[in-house]
């Protein structure tokens, strides 16, 4: 299956694209916070703007951005990325699992059935999962170009055994993912149910979508673009094929704005649209690897977006903290907007 | 090896003991917030409490409270946990794998090999772990006896596939774990560095030690205890067993308060020491079957402890938003306190 | 996604229909080699057969019977089966690891870094797939009715832990299946390159084609069954859905032969065709429950039966032993046909 | 835990020694078989030597040579190899799961749902493992030094997706691991219940303990040496440091005798004791990597062994077929010895 040799493979003829290359000077931030950082645009998030944030839960609403970690999810049957399996390691079956083992069972059962001597039952369970299934946050160390991820470190800095720098644990043991949460709600400002495939968000739309719903994007925001995918995939429980998105335009937009991060409700944040011939993902080649801003996908943005509809307040308190996974080069997240 | 059979098996002995079945319907929160609540004690939890809380949030000072996931952790190398296995599925050492696969790899290269036609790379993980090997949360569903789950769910409605009831799902997808903490510092009151292996900490105790540190302990607020043992895990190398933590007869005592959660900086939250004989893990008992209240294991609470000695502060904007993960009894976090 | 709660469930409304319950009577082996016995109709294979199929080796030609066991097999993105997932820990672009991890990593780091002294490199990997998603054998302890697995255990003897009674490791640790392996060539018989979906074979074609093909089946032969679907789902990438099989009238046939086991080139080894309204795998019924008898599946026979029609020899010495699983209710297998 | 970086490496100053280069030079198989091949030593066997091993069976009497595949084998709880996990899908507490997820579960509860319609229930399992965990092959993959694998390709040839060179699918899929097996009972032969703690057995010894069994070594024959490590961790529960094993210098008495492969009851095959300073595993530099011979590690030779000294007979054909994993660098198996 799987071992079709073929001699003839496809030379890389695609370099950076000039125009990519000029935008990525422009949109650099290595050295701005030293040569040691690893936390690039978070570094926008100071104190300050963490306590001015929390200034916006004024109603004590929380809202959870996560979609669930399951086996229905966006992932497909091959490659490299699955949906998660979760099983039970002991479930309500086991009640009477030490009497049925009768010393069948090795350590394991020695250790139940210590515990089962007494009333005292429990569940247990594993999960195995691709870092970024499901809702998630891209780690610096994520996306590189040219031998060289955010701030002049080498791709051989990640090997085999992890990131070893620009890991998500460095931003997770660090607790900045904290900060004011804006939402750009692009559908329906579009007056759509969702963004049709390969639809294409510009900066322009983005100052738009901003201008139309009264709020400004600043120093230390984390920018939540909704563009319906979520939501229509879950209805329809199509595959991520054609994703909308934003246009790697949107790179110096967020750059001027000191934008600390940004996410969306789509597979992949950037639409699929090819906007350099032979160039994939050219959006996250500059904000991981030249602005050092993290990205965040399949993020659940519709209960969110009703209540912001409704009360017309756009910005909140957002908590979305990566779990502290050493080396790992992205993290499952449940973000929270607290209103 | 682990098929050793034996024909004689130890037999339940032990009912549940009259005094703590005493405190069980003392405690129990069954019915209390409708037959059909799996919150818990998060209902405890109100707009307004976390309007409040999020006011204690002053200086924008941000905690992480997750000790590392990764294979150093505390599970051992066999029975039902294990500390967490992280691989690479792309790395740094593959930046031109494209023309190393050759067309080999089936679908997996098929996708990669396109990708690398233009100059993007990218680094990807994976992860398998018990969801309760480190920095974590109990579901309701994770503790019972006599066939009842919290609120009177018979056991199984946990089955292979996941819980149904009382999963750390409905908590994560209702964005609640969100409030006023308190840090209770066991050991700093005790005067020493780590409490001894087996030391039971009563509710006399924790009152002592609120007292001691000034704050109060009320409806709504998640309760942080420390007692040094992941520092003491840490710098020695050290197995878990013979755990200090509280004593079953907290339960009463944080029933009383209408305290929202718990959690602790060790690896059970309760004492190893057996209270009852042949009973394990009374607390949980009544905390998660009677209570309906989550229980927080492993977390790091020596930073924050530091903290809130120097500005004499113990109390905090505490977020700690387990994932969304479909049916589990337990979830990975990295909880968040903000000053 | 996962978790729509719909308050109408089917009613169980089919029982075991009479004809299959006749059968059940007609071909079970419960008792006849003991009160204890884990291994079925494998009893048929004695000292004597398996010295006896040995001679049937003449050539030294070997054929190994395996379907590649990686992310391109025929399990599908959701459920309970999915496709391998193969990771490696280290491999060839982490030659000088132990310089870029730099006292990085841990406990795995220091193993590496004491190995990486010198001049020895080693590549490692992982594996996480159930264990019947390509070519296996279901162990006697994977399908039951009526809260009776083989020999009359108890369903609940499998628990969380494993198949404490009738698991694959019974037979794995007695090194039984090994023996005379019998090819019946279906597609070859009629004429084909694969059998449409739902294709029923009854015994009186597989009497046929082993008349045609001149070759008897008896006491402790492995049935192998070409029905070409394998061949198919490699050529067109399809589903497994409307798998061409055996009918379960074939298991009188086989008990009356007293075949040892019988695998195939398909799915599930029997028709998707409904023999009886609701009743699922009716053959696995009786076959793993009643007789005791191994099922193979998703055996590759391509190459073996261009071989078998070359030279007209359609028996060999079959070697197919399963791997030591504690517990497990199958087995992945490479299986070897010696002619 | 994991992350405590250090300044200074121990720089790697240990070049191939003299005397196993030398060494190397003398066993090479490079090009012997073609620029082309992977499956080195393995083409000592050829169909007639495949013929005349299947003659050796004459008892008919089967042999596991697999230790089990559970939690408690001999992997630790950090670093890069540990102990299997196997995790029931589906057990025995699940006949009536139907029912109890009531439309809970997404697409594998819709699978299940409908296969519940019926009396057919099934148990199904998962497992997680490295694939060097127990009985195995090391593929020639598994182990490079100075950039090389075996036959001259690149370590490169290793990516993150698997072995493209010298993986254990070539040989799993050609079905040439079988052939006239010769057990060395060294333990034996030395009169001791096991070997101590980094003993060495020379080939000296070896061709002693050939002498004394009346056995002969040659073309094309498997050998397997007993040392007693197995049965002195299974009975001691011990750790696996200090392993007794072959010298480096059996490399050049296995050549001479064109052995196709070597596997023992041990760790790691080789002894523990540093032969070379600063080298570890020479024999495994020689033996994947210059000849090309696959090493079979952690295997029980108790009974065999036992048969053997009751009936003088050491020979036997040896089945042990890895299994068809694309890319993989090693393969549990469960190795059958016929006598």
């Amino acid at each position: 299956m799987a071992v079709t040799a073929t001699g003839s493979r496809p030379e890389r003829t695609v370099p950076v694209p000039d125009e990519l290359r000029a935008a990525a000077r422009k949109v650099s931030n290595w050295g701005r916070w030293g040569p040691d950082d690893e936390l690039g645009t978070l570094n926008h998030i100071t104190p300050a703007h963490v306590a001015r944030a929390t200034a916006l839960a004024r109603r004590g609403a929380v809202f959870s951005l996560s979609v669930p970690f399951d086996a229905d999810g966006p992932q497909g049957a091959h490659g490299y990325r699955r949906n998660p399996v979760h099983l039970m390691t002991l479930d309500g079956g086991d009640h009477d699992v030490a009497e049925r083992l009768g010393g069948w069972g090795g350590e394991a059962e020695r250790q139940v059935s210590e515990l089962w001597r007494g009333p005292m039952r429990f569940n247990d369970d594993f999960i195995m999962m691709p870092l970024q299934c499901a809702t998630q946050w891209d780690a610096l160390a994520h996306v590189y170009y040219e031998d060289r991820l955010y701030n002049d470190r080498p791709a051989g800095t990640v090997t085999s055994f992890g990131a070893t720098r620009n890991g998500i644990d460095k931003v997770a043991a660090r607790g900045m993912v904290v900060g004011r949460g804006v939402l750009l709600d692009v559908v329906a400002h579009r007056g759509a149910t969702h963004l049709e495939a390969g639809a294409v968000i510009g900066p322009e739309e983005l100052e738009a979508v901003a201008a139309a719903q009264g709020v400004d994007v600043g120093t230390g925001d984390i920018l939540l673009v909704r563009t319906g995918w979520w939501q229509y995939f879950r209805s329809t429980g199509g595959s991520g094929a054609g994703g909308p998105g934003i246009s790697w335009r949107c790179a110096e937009w967020l750059h001027e704005r000191e934008v600390a991060a940004i996410a969306a409700d789509n597979l992949a944040l950037e639409t699929s649209t090819k906007e350099f011939p032979g160039v994939t993902l050219p959006f996250h080649m500059l904000a991981l690897r030249d602005m050092g801003m993290l990205l965040g996908e399949m993020w659940d943005l519709e209960t969110l977006a009703h209540d912001c509809a409704e009360d017309g307040v756009y910005e909140f308190l957002l908590v979305a903290q990566p779990l502290l996974i050493t080396g790992a080069v992205g993290s499952p997240i449940n973000p929270l907007a607290i209103k």
